[in-house]
């Protein structure tokens, strides 16, 4: 190697420690259907200071931006200014990698094609990407959660709705257009009879294996039969997947066949979607998760009777092993560091 | 850039033009339940000659192995001999790539784990590499056919089974452990009533949707029921698809309705697949094909009713436009020429 050249090297390591420390934090925001949290992340992952505001208090965009902007200087102002920050990352329901658009979102105010990433580079004056919730939690997961290590697993939310975020060699899967990832909308039960889903769709898992429809599963109990069930001293209305466990965890019958037969959906599909991308650990996430073995024991009893017998008892089901607001905020954050 | 080091890239740049040009070939294994195609392929993708033996003739793995390589030598010596080969890819039922293995195929008469990419390539005495024949077609439609430019796609052949390959930014998925993409045991009929498929389980989607699948609809109808149809005037066990298209072909109602059945379970998993890696395309390869518009027509429209709007006449359905031999024989060889 000639001299200059040596040189030039050196300059360059320099120039790009430099530029690390000039520039030492990035924001993590977490939208969600209710809130959205946004945190400062630092290199090595601690999330040094978050803040809140509610999605849903902002018909326009532009003041949800506005409004998440005022919020952040409370937060950025005291680490020394936009100038120590890299960028944004933003975790967003139907949120596009490839466009930085959020695009009809049926859970968010904002109705169409959102030009979500470009309105926050905008007014924040720093770059901005964006992925959506399911695959910005694979990549906190993947970063510092239960999947460090791993370069082929599927991240599943079960929450309001069920998400994926899809790894395979190391790389979240957006595919052709950025949309990668819909496992909640893959069907579970066919016919007329089936349960609709938000998607406008019959059947979906979401509609059954989701927090929101396992707490529709009890309510459906309790409403059109008379089996007795703890879960009868509750208004059917308010039931939460939080009363079944309650009810699961003092013997209730009733409450333990519904997290059964959920979790021998799950099981179905996860069975499905190892025959797809044969990865080492599907992880869990999100509300359902604090079920615990109610829920986690059906869907490996299940998911291992249907798969091929070279993924019998091989495949990994586990619970994520980061704090719930950790993950989102760190996984979006990840976006921001950039390739 | 120093003197010395702009001449280094010259002779690194002409070394690798002097092994390129002194090793022109590569041979594409296609080895299936019946035949095994083996075929000279150059760096322009031209299957220069090619020669068979049947699967089936040999029990020992190591007889197989040396009857490929005696016949090989017939067309690899009017070539200039083995030293003109880069080395060996084959396509072969449940090929592992990583390890090189062909591990427990039920179609193949070698029983457990057979190391065969080891044994080639001591025979033969070059490097070889396998895959499963499905994502060597993969490799084969995404270098010379139908998803020439495409980064996102998943191959579907549908012959004596339903095989798949997936490919993700440009690289066919091998998953965990290699044995990616199995989406013919992916499930289309839950319960006691489904059929059996070849893998032991019930109700894969092989099991219905693969060329023997449409054959046994048909024969179960025509055992099964009073129906009229052109097919009762063949022996049941002896009806093929290529009988079902025939029949279709003359107008026969119950031959239009197995095509109608078999594409709408197809299209309903296709959906499923949609939602799993956004891809620009499937495409479609094997017997089935030959059925034409009465295979697609219900797949796309039963995909396009299943998948999120976001995808509603977005992912193209297809046909494989190589020949059905070169397809494998020149999917396979592209392993040979190493990344």
């Amino acid at each position: 190697m000639g001299e200059s050249l040596r040189l030039n090297f050196a300059i360059n390591k320099q120039l790009t420690y430099f530029i690390i420390m000039e520039k030492p934090y990035v924001l993590g925001l977490d939208m969600g259907g209710t809130n959205s949290v946004l945190g400062i992340v630092d290199a090595r992952g601690h999330v040094l200071a978050r803040t809140s505001i509610k999605t849903q208090a902002y018909a326009k965009i532009e003041d949800y931006v506005n409004a998440l902007h005022e919020e952040a200087l409370k937060i950025i102002e005291p680490v020394g200014g936009i100038e120590m920050f890299r960028g944004i990352g933003a975790g967003a329901p139907n949120a596009n990698y490839y466009s930085g658009n959020i695009e009809f979102a049926a859970n968010l105010p904002w109705k169409g094609i959102v030009p979500f990433a470009e309105l926050m580079s905008a007014k924040f004056g720093i770059p901005c990407r964006i992925t959506n919730d399911a695959n910005a939690a694979a990549m906190g997961e993947m970063t510092y959660g239960a999947a460090r290590g791993m370069k082929n697993f599927i991240m599943i939310t079960l929450g309001t709705g069920v998400g994926s975020g899809i790894v395979i060699d190391g790389k979240v899967v957006y595919g052709h257009d950025g949309f990668a990832g819909e496992l909640g909308h893959t069907k579970i039960i066919r016919g007329e009879n089936a349960r609709l889903c938000g998607c406008g769709h019959k059947g979906c898992l979401e509609a059954y294996a989701s927090a929101t429809g396992v707490a529709r599963t009890a309510r459906e109990i309790v409403m059109n039969t008379n089996e007795p069930t703890l879960l009868r001293n509750l208004e059917p209305e308010s039931i939460t997947s939080k009363d079944v466990f309650d009810a699961a965890e003092q013997g209730d019958e009733v409450a333990k066949r519904i997290f059964d037969e959920t979790g021998k959906m799950l099981g179905q599909k996860f069975a499905d979607f190892v025959a797809f991308s044969a990865p080492e650990a599907i992880i869990l996430f999100g509300g359902m998760t604090k079920c615990g073995h109610y829920i986690l024991d059906p869907i490996v009893k299940t998911m291992n009777e249907d798969v091929l017998p070279i993924w019998q008892n091989k495949v990994k089901v586990m619970f994520s092993d980061l704090k719930e607001a950790d993950a989102a905020v760190l996984g979006a954050s990840a976006l921001a560091w950039g390739e």
